[in-house]
Parts: C-alpha cells; sequence; structure tokens
C-alpha cells in the first residue's frame, strides 16, 4: 500500500477549520460511496444528509462518519404542510438540510463531485488519473494540488473565502486582495479597503463543466482543464449563474435567501434550483451590503448528466430566463427590508407581481417562498438561538 | 549561443496580427534597451515613441524598429496652444501617441516591463531568471508560459481579448466565454451570449504589483507571483483601477476616452493619469455599451518606483480619490451622448461642476478635457478618415 497518510497529513492543520461550525449538506439518491473519496477532509464535520426519492430505500453511508439524514417521510414529519414547499426528486430538496442545520457555516455538495481536483505530473494536468488505483492509492496521490505543486483543500479554500471580506463595491484588478501575496492595487480607494462580510463562497468544477442541456449537446466532448487561481467578489449590481454543486455559505447571514425553490416531481421546470437560489441570494446580498465570492476551489466533477433529460427539464427555464434575470436586475428592495427574511418575503412579493404573468408556476413559487421562511422561522427561532442572527 | 529561434518560431504566427492595423505607443525618458527584450513580438509593428522631459536628448531606439518619436518640441509644433492638455515630465504623456496614431488598436507598455513574464522549470514559477544570460539566450529560455509550458505572448493576447466580445450584463464564472475551452455556464441567458464589442484590454504584471505607495513602503518585498490564468469582462457598474503599465484598446471604439489627463511638472498629484483615464473610460464603455476586459497577458514588471517619490505625487489623489470615485460611479451620461466624443465633452462638464469643489486642479482638468478632445478632433476629422468612427 502506498502511504496515504501522505495526503492526510497535508490536509490535516485545514480539517479542523470551523469544525464546530459547520455542517456539510448532500442531496443523494444513492449510496455515499463517494464519501471515501473526501474523507480525510470531511470526517471531521457533521454531515447532513437530505435523501431524495423513494424514502423506503436504505441509503448506505461509510462508516465513521457523522450524521444525520432526513428522507422524505421525516421532511413531511418535521414540516408538516409547509413540507410543500420542499422539492421532491430533484437535488432542490437539499435546502431542507440548510434550514434544519444549527450550524453558522453550510457546505454543500453534490455526491458525483471528487474534492481530488487535478494532478500534476510535471507540467501536465492529467485529472483522469482519479479514476484508475484504489481508493487510499487515490486519495494519496490525487489530492487536489495548486501549479506550485502545494496539496490544497476544497474545505478550507471556502472557509477562508467565508472568513475573509468581499470588495463589493470596486474591483481589485489583483483579485481577492486578502489572499496571501495579493492586496488591493494602486488607485484602490483606502475607504474600501475593510471590504464587508462574505456571505457565500461559490467554488468551480474541473473534468465536467456546469454547462445547460443545449451547450452540453454541442460540446458533449468539452471537458473544463483550466485552472484558475483566482477568487474574486462579484460586484454589487451583477448576476451570476450559481451552481449548487461545490457551495459554502454563512446561514447566519444569507441562510434564508438559500432556498432551492419548486422543482423536480410536479414541476414544470428543474436544474434552475440553484440559480434560483443565485438570483435571490444576489439580490439580497447587495441589499443588505454582504459579499459573495467566486473561483476558487475546484472540485473535480465525474459524471455529466444526460443532455437528453436535462433538455427536458430545462427547456422552460432557458426561455423564462430571459424575463427573470431583468426582473432581479431591475429588483429595488426598500430601505425596511433589514432582515433576510424581510427582503426574502418582499422577493416574494414581487415575484407574485410580475413574474406570475410569465406562468402561473412563479405564483405558486412566490406562495412556497413565503411557506420557505415561514418554515425557517419555526426551526430557527429569532433570539435566543445563539446561531440566529436579531431579526 | 543557445537557439533563440524557438521562441521566434512559437510566437511567429502570432506577431503578424494585426500588424497593419495596431501600434505600439511607448512614453519614455531613456534609451529604449528593453526593446531588445521584446524585438521578436515588436518587430513587426509600428511603434510611436513619446519622449518624456529634455527634448534635446536624444533617445536611442535599437536598430530595425520602424518608429515615430515624438519630443516636447514635436508635440508643441503638432498641437500649438492645445499643446497644454498633454502632460510634461510624467508617463501620461503616452495619450498624444494614441491621439497621432492612425491605427485601430494601441497598445502602450511602460519601458521598464519586459514581456519575459516568468517561466516553469518543473513546477517552480522563477521569474528572476530573467535577469540572468545574454540577449537571446533570455528570450529564448524565458518567453512567457502558461502552466502547460506553452509559450504565450502577451500582445497576442491582447489582441484576442480585443477581438472577442465581452460580457458585461451577467457574470460568466467559468471567466471568458469566448476563449477556448470554455462557455457560457448553466443560467447564463442565451440573449446576452453574443456579447458586446470589447474596448479595452487591462493586462496585469507579474514581480512588482501596481501598488501604491503606502502599500509600496508597507510592503517592500511582496511580489506577485500568481498567474491567474483568466480573461474576464469588468461587469457593467463596476469601476476598477486601470493601469497604463500593459493596456491595450479599441482606438476607434473608445481612443478619445483614453486621455491621461494633467500631471506631472506643474500639477499637483502624478501617478494617476491611468486611473483618470480608466473611470472615464470605464463610465463611457457601460453607457455605449461597450465591453472592457482584465486579466491576462501578464507583463514581468522589473523595478519598483521610489516608494517616497511615488507617495509626495500620490498623496492628493489618494485623498481625493475617495470624493472622485463616488462621482464617477454616479455619473449618468444623457442619451443624446452618442459617441466618445459627446460623452467625453459631458464628463468634462460634470467634472468641472461637481469636482471643482474637491480642489480647483480639477477646473483646470476639465478645461484639459476639452482640449484634448478638441485636439484629437483635428488630428482626426471624422468622415473622410477610414479609422475614425462616424459622429
Amino acid at each position: 500500500m502506498a502511504e496515504p497518510a501522505t495526503a492526510t497529513q497535508a490536509a490535516a492543520p485545514a480539517v479542523s477549520l470551523l469544525k464546530d461550525e459547520l455542517d456539510i449538506v448532500i442531496p443523494t439518491i444513492r449510496n455515499l460511496d463517494f464519501l471515501e473519496m473526501w474523507r480525510p477532509f470531511f470526517q471531521p464535520y457533521h454531515l447532513i444528509i437530505v435523501q431524495d426519492g423513494d424514502p423506503s430505500k436504505t441509503i448506505k453511508v461509510p462508516e465513521g462518519f457523522d450524521y444525520e439524514l432526513y428522507n422524505r417521510n421525516d421532511i413531511n414529519r418535521i414540516l408538516g404542510p409547509k413540507a410543500s414547499c420542499i422539492s421532491f426528486k430533484d437535488s432542490a430538496c437539499r435546502c431542507f438540510g440548510y434550514m434544519v442545520s444549527k450550524k453558522k457555516y453550510i457546505f454543500t455538495i453534490d455526491d458525483d463531485c471528487f474534492y481530488l481536483g487535478f494532478c500534476y505530473y510535471g507540467q501536465k494536468l492529467n485529472p483522469l488519473i482519479v479514476l484508475m488505483g484504489d481508493l487510499d492509492t487515490l486519495v494519496q496521490i490525487c489530492v487536489a494540488k495548486d501549479p506550485s505543486g502545494k496539496a490544497i483543500n476544497a474545505l478550507e479554500q471556502h472557509i477562508k473565502n467565508l472568513l475573509s471580506p468581499s470588495t463589493p463595491f470596486f474591483f481589485n484588478t489583483l483579485y481577492d486582495p486578502f489572499r496571501e501575496g495579493a492586496d488591493f492595487v494602486r488607485g484602490y480607494p483606502f475607504s474600501l479597503r475593510e471590504g464587508v462580510p462574505t456571505a457565500a463562497s461559490h467554488g468551480l468544477w474541473l473534468n465536467i463543466p456546469d454547462y445547460d442541456a443545449p451547450t452540453q449537446l454541442v460540446k458533449p466532448l468539452e471537458r473544463n482543464t483550466r485552472y484558475v487561481d483566482a477568487v474574486l467578489t462579484i460586484p454589487k449590481g451583477t448576476l451570476f449563474p450559481m451552481c449548487g454543486m461545490n457551495l459554502a455559505f454563512n446561514r447566519e447571514l444569507i441562510g434564508p435567501a438559500m432556498y432551492f425553490g419548486l422543482m423536480g416531481d410536479g414541476q414544470p421546470i428543474g436544474r434552475y434550483d440553484d440559480m434560483w437560489a443565485g438570483w435571490c441570494t444576489k439580490v439580497i446580498c447587495d441589499h443588505l451590503g454582504l459579499g459573495v465570492k467566486t473561483g476558487l476551489p475546484y472540485i473535480f466533477h465525474s459524471k455529466a448528466s444526460n443532455p437528453f433529460v436535462n433538455l427536458r427539464k430545462e427547456y422552460k427555464g432557458i426561455y423564462w430566463q430571459e424575463e427573470i434575470i431583468p426582473f432581479f436586475q431591475q429588483a429595488v428592495l426598500p430601505k425596511d427590508c433589514t432582515t433576510v427574511q424581510k427582503c426574502y418575503i418582499e422577493l416574494a412579493k414581487q415575484v407574485k407581481e410580475k413574474l406570475s404573468k410569465v406562468d402561473p408556476y412563479f405564483d405558486k413559487l412566490a406562495d412556497a417562498m413565503v411557506t420557505w421562511i415561514e418554515a425557517w422561522d419555526e426551526l430557527n427561532p429569532t433570539g435566543p438561538v445563539p446561531n440566529g442572527k436579531a431579526a
């Protein structure tokens, strides 16, 4: 056996970062063998597993992980009629995990994503090596490395992103000024150098990029092999397509905005759950003076989803987003919206007013947004709960 | 002698890109020995050298370059009383070169910047190697390489940036969607995928970062060794600190906005020439629906300027920018400003109205902005000139 301890040791100092303040939320329909890949990095953390689909099926979680698991029966039992706001047969169900968490930070990841990232052999980027060898060896040889050969840790990078401020009001050309070896460049106003709290950290994907069905169909063989060694704040007033595959956020600062909408079973669209959450989150962050970062860390996305199935799920969204995005770009929240909850309820009202004419679905979605906040507040009463932000 | 042809050959296909449509503008006070470093890449292009300081001094340009050189006497002769808008004893004088050029594209670079960038030896980034060896060897071994080992060419990258569209209205998380191996990600509106014309390409610097004097003083040893393999559009509505060290732009689209202001001799500030141009350019690009990209290419910035001298030049700017930046962030141009010139004259008017109260300098600057446009139009009459954009 090779020396699996190498990777583990390299990652050791990072592993315990925020150990008692962060939950890892994973939506799944299958046994969680993929967790073996992440063992050195995830094992110290608490996992919240949201089981989608048939609740009678038993999901196998590898030994040694500390987790709680919720299936549809649990969701119905805990939320009662309000369970209607949680999607079924769609990974959007993950947001139930955000709601039941009692931690300050959330990291969420899909169950087809490997931490491993990519490997440098000499100067060659070689992501496919992760598909070979036994698991211990994989972890040893394939822990993601930056171009200098230093091992990196996805979760550690998200935590760094979340713990350092964001700079949404002015662009820094050397990217995140809070990273080691970087700073604000000449011409950056000193009054803005303190930054603002970071609410969300959006990580990227090597190998299978997060493309829509039409692009998947047109470019079936395209793989992302470009490692961009950057983290940057998405400027105020700019929307972005937030992907839920590799995402971390500060639950106290922005949790109630991370609603993944109504997707999957009985709904006219899918694959817009994270997009919806991203649009709402960004508008609210901009209003409340919070930051959103994107860039590092990369995860290795192993399996492309079926583009034909995706097209069926997406086609209405592709059409609707042409109206949804201008809606969010123009959305203005009144000054008295001083909490995420108030902002979200206000957004729900505006969705009902302005998007219902696009399709009756948005009327239903606006109602679900309100239900989501009611359920959130029920499970997270403000005031006495240490993690709850005073409303 | 090693084989200098290697680098030359690698760069050969790029060298002739836009050969007859691009001028390289270099402000200088010294002999241009640094051009030897760039010979394989610059020699096919026409250079416009703007000699700053004592016009009686002779600037030596290495043999084989095709150039025109302007000293202060030339500027005075060509512009007459309007020469007052061109700075003296400051690299801001470079914008005279933009004005006299008859080409569609401009690349401007400082005379202390090497193309060489950095070298990978194995996985080690080793920028300092460029200071060793004879020139031919340097060019051979130190042509900038991306992490995969492929030779890159700064000018070629700028041209690629300028020739591909920008995407200022929505953020693409995989950066420039027009680069090879990249595309628009899921959730990017299809109606925005055509992009808009790119007006400017802002390149970065390895080794000495572009820091202000206070940061230089606090971090004298900080060097930028992080190669971020990205190009991205700076979103609409977001300002950035534009550095003039490594910059390219489309003169037809944005040329008249690239005025580097009044700096140096007789002026209360320095080192804000490029910042001023950047703020004006970005506001006008946002208004006219044009794009600005930043990121690649890197140049190797060899020599830090004196932070004490810089502090003297900068200190008023550091103070003033706290008011200038909100001014530009709030500036709105009326709909009838349909050309860069009209936008610029309108900005000059607003500068006079709103910034003169900060310091009488802005009154003078606003007048110089108008003079600059008058001089530009004199040298670039619209209509019959093929490069001029119809007003």
